[in-house]
């Protein structure tokens, strides 16, 4: 079986198109992508061009989508996602944007999304304050919802992200195969952002607790397994999909589960592995090459993938706590979507 | 009259300790200092130990006494700060460090407060995540707040904080005496954080609008006055205080107060100062040099000093509103320490 195929599988028959999917939300999303770029600080024309700068390069705003479809798959009447509904989106967009902003400083990006990134089109001191600016245009939404239990969840997303990133930075060229600590990663660094969203639109639908606390487990679920293929990208190599070269995360020593795998066989290939990260060879082109191609080649993909389908699976349990509409529909396309993120 | 003589005047007399006017919150400003160090994000300790570096460096921490003071003199009985305030002094203080310490990796810096850099110690990229934990530690106290409008103040005063860093550096080394535009720029970058604790502090005491809207005015012009002192400070020169080199505004094409008194002369030295500025010559140490000796032999100083009074009566006039009580005494003498805060 192919890298492909073990990664689509059956699924590849249905093959979701996101437009298709949110199709449903279509005209809350040209209302949030006109409010992601207004200046909520001042009156200043340049926030303005910066807010162009980083939007314009456009993105699949899967964030702003989760939390429409949730807010009109929990609403009552169904369908219906109001003013409130567009500021969560927004503010949920605007974290993701702005911890981006502060990466592309940090690895010293040129391009994201096909264009140019603010630290280079500007400069890193520009950068560092435009991500900060986001943060501060979330801040600004997050207090026109006026509900302080959203602020609360919000107060420990930024928190989390920080988190995720400290320890992944502190983790680099450690061999490690601690799969709690790498799900924990994964949730800090992207499943809590996205259950923020997917929890939050239920409660201000004023929705019964289980409602809240499965659509949570959604979000939570969904946001591992994009990880998951995420880390999975890195090593399959579509850089098409991914906007950046194969084997980045193990270039800069982050490992993921696909090497996790392997690693803990402790086998000939394992110990190859194992020696090539932590002598850091993965860092040229010829280690990274090889460290790949283990990976690949003793069952680092499959089990990956595997890994990915079970929180799949458990993204679409918590989805039965809805009435069917096809806002629920949507929902539970975009799990397969996520999981053929390759083609 | 010497500079000092100019700045302090007949307030030297009365000289206030700061201790001394801090005492009423003595206890308070020690849980304050707990907090500051408590890691709300995670159970990591290493968190725990950036924390530590980065608050271990003290400071006068004047915004969460601002805060505490008048939480106090505007409780009922009178003298009381509960758990709210002590959470409103730690965020308030949070947001400025925060800032600090993206400063600090713009500006390459190695020092802050005698203490090294998070950006020295450990690398730029953790400095620039440790400044948005600082912020995220920030959501999380504001969130325990409980309350929506305070979520709206501060949401604003990140977006303020933003938008002054962000035309300063835009304005770098353009000759402009537009006072407007000055005064707009020290609320963003200054004022509009002292204001928030201020106004918040009576908000949190359920205490009248009347009260709220003076106390808020009292933080603007009180911050103002701060921010006036401080560029003064730059082109004095009294190292010490600052903990910077005289003339680093100038050399970084900041134009403020002294150097705008002296430019709207538009006579000789006005010419010459114009001059070293759009030459960029500010950038270097003679250039430097000279400008500084323009600015403090042609009124500079004085005219600076008798702006920072102006914004030290209105802070004053604005104590009005509070029935008498230690705590407003420390307030008011809060407002003659600034102006004299080169000794």
């Amino acid at each position: 079986m192919s890298t492909q195929q073990a990664l689509t599988g059956s699924i590849i028959a249905s093959s979701p198109d996101l437009g298709l999917l949110l199709e449903p939300v279509k005209d809350e999303l040209v209302q949030v992508e006109k409010f992601l770029n207004s200046n909520l600080v001042d009156d200043s024309p340049f926030i303005e061009e910066l807010l162009g700068q980083v939007f314009r390069a456009g993105g699949k705003r899967i964030r702003p989508a989760l939390v429409l479809l949730t807010a009109k798959a929990t609403s009552n009447p169904r369908g219906h996602a109001g003013r409130l509904h567009i500021i969560l989106s927004v503010l949920t967009e605007l974290i993701h944007t702005a911890s981006l902003v502060h990466d592309d400083v940090l690895d010293s990006a040129s391009l994201r999304r096909g264009q140019e990134t603010v630290n280079r089109k500007f400069s890193d001191k520009l950068a560092v304050l435009t991500g900060d600016l986001l943060f501060a245009q979330a801040s600004v939404c997050l207090s026109r919802l006026m509900n302080p239990v959203i602020v609360g969840i919000y107060g420990q997303v930024l928190g989390d992200l920080c988190a995720g990133e400290i320890r992944q930075m502190r983790q680099q060229f450690v061999v490690s195969t601690d799969w709690n600590a790498y799900t924990q990663k994964s949730i800090w660094k992207t499943a809590s952002l996205f259950a923020a969203g997917t929890q939050s639109a239920p409660i201000l639908n004023a929705a019964g607790d289980r409602v809240v606390s499965e659509m949570k487990s959604y979000g939570i679920n969904l946001g591992v397994c994009f990880q998951i293929v995420d880390d999975l990208l890195d090593v399959t190599g579509n850089s098409h999909a991914l906007g950046k070269a194969a084997g980045s995360d193990l270039t800069q020593g982050v490992i993921t589960a696909p090497a996790m795998y392997v690693l803990e066989r402790k086998d000939g290939p394992a110990q190859r592995l194992d020696h090539l990260i932590r002598s850091r060879a993965v860092t040229g082109s010829e280690g990274v090459d090889e460290a790949l191609e283990i990976i690949r080649n003793n069952g680092g993909v499959e089990c990956t993938v595997e890994l990915a389908r079970q929180y799949a699976r458990r993204a679409r349990e918590a989805l039965t706590v809805l009435a069917p509409s096809q806002y629920r529909d949507s929902l539970d396309s975009l799990i397969d979507w996520l999981l053929i993120r390759t083609t």
